[in-house]
C-alpha cells in the first residue's frame, strides 16, 4: 500500500524520475525491448517494485537493482504517483 | 527475447490467460491495487516477467510464483502476445 501519510508529490516524482527517463521515457512508454511501459501503471504497484528493486530480494535485475538502490521512501512514493499520472497512451499527464 | 520461432497466437493467449482475468481482466485493466495493468505492455517484457515468476529466482510473488508455474514457453509468448496486443485504454484489441 501507498507509503507514509504525505500525499505524493508529482513534481517531485517528475525531478527525481530523470534518471528513468533513458529508457522509460518522461512519457513512460519504453522503446527498447524488454522495458515496460510505465505510463498510467496502477500506483501502489509501481511502488512495491520500486521497493522491491531496491530491496533487492524478491526482485533481482541487474539494471533496476543498482537504479532503486539510492532511492528514499519519499522519491519511491513521488516516483510512482508521476509514472502513474501520465496518460497510458503516452501522451503526458492525464 | 521472443522464445521460438513460431509466431504467437493471441487467440490461444486469450483462452490460456483466462485464469489471470481474476486480476487482471480481460482487457488488461486491473482493478486491484497492487495488480500491475498488462493492456499493451511490452511483449518481451511479459515474456520475461513470466518466465521469471515461473523460475522463481529473481521475480518471487506469493500469488505470481504457483500462477506461472504450470505455463508452458508457448503458453508464456502466447499469453504475453495477447496481454500486449489489448488497447493501453483498455478497450480490448488494438
Amino acid at each position: 500500500q501507498p507509503s507514509g501519510n504525505q500525499a505524493p508529490d508529482v513534481g517531485a516524482g517528475q525531478k527525481r524520475a530523470a534518471v528513468c527517463f533513458a529508457c522509460h521515457n518522461a512519457d513512460g512508454i519504453s522503446k527498447i525491448p524488454g522495458t515496460p511501459h510505465l505510463a498510467g501503471q496502477e500506483r501502489s504497484y509501481l511502488e512495491n517494485a520500486l521497493r522491491a528493486y531496491r530491496d533487492g530480494q524478491t526482485r533481482q535485475n541487474p539494471t533496476m537493482n543498482p537504479m532503486a538502490k539510492p532511492l528514499s521512501d519519499r522519491d519511491i512514493v513521488n516516483i510512482a504517483a508521476y509514472y502513474s499520472s501520465l496518460a497510458r497512451s503516452g501522451q503526458g499527464q492525464k
